[in-house]
């Protein structure tokens, strides 16, 4: 019965488009990441997928909606299915939410972005 | 496709222990709620619920193991089954991941403190 500090857990790594794992709940994976500059074009065919920006600025880009731009202490829901590019214009940090295994990367091809099994902290 | 901003959503309304629901993902609900004081001992029989502090400070106590503190940016599971006194020693903000339809007072019995529907903002 330890809480996590998120604070602490963005300590123990650097690098962006990497997300570790902080906590599980309902078979659901509580995930933080840096994220910088464009990511890849993807949908979650299964998977709802939840940003929650906890410093910095995160756009996320739809094929068919306006983009959506999420400042610190901004959440958004990305439906299951629906295609979508996060694009963070500075370093920014969120809170991911989403089911457990669900790849980053989702149904795109797997790129140097993609990362199969994040790292439990 | 738009995104809801935490703090913007606290500004409507005002009262303590009356969790509202900010989004939807894979079953699960992501609520906020003002926490001030004691709450009533209860477990959740099949939900982990995870406390995640936005402002303040929360202290978790459990009936077999120390009280867990979460200051701003701290986040705890707790798993289901788990008997828990939430207690808010300041007004404390919250965001609250569990699935659909728990109710916050889990298997204690009903109480003032008891929302059966908490409302979707």
């Amino acid at each position: 019965m330890d809480p996590v500090s998120l604070s602490a857990a963005f300590e123990t790594f650097e690098e962006s488009w990497s997300p570790r794992i902080v906590a599980e709940a309902n078979d659901q994976h509580v995930k933080i990441a840096r994220l910088d500059g464009e990511f890849v074009w993807h949908a979650h065919p299964d998977a709802d997928e939840l940003f929650y920006v906890l410093d910095g600025r995160l756009e996320i880009e739809f094929r068919d909606d306006p983009t959506a731009t999420l400042a610190r202490g901004d959440l958004l829901v990305v439906p299951a299915g629906v295609e979508h590019r996060p694009v963070a214009p500075e370093e920014t940090k969120v809170l991911l939410f989403e089911p457990a295994g669900t790849r980053n990367t989702g149904d795109a091809a797997a790129s140097e972005r993609t990362v199969e099994d994040p790292e439990e902290l």
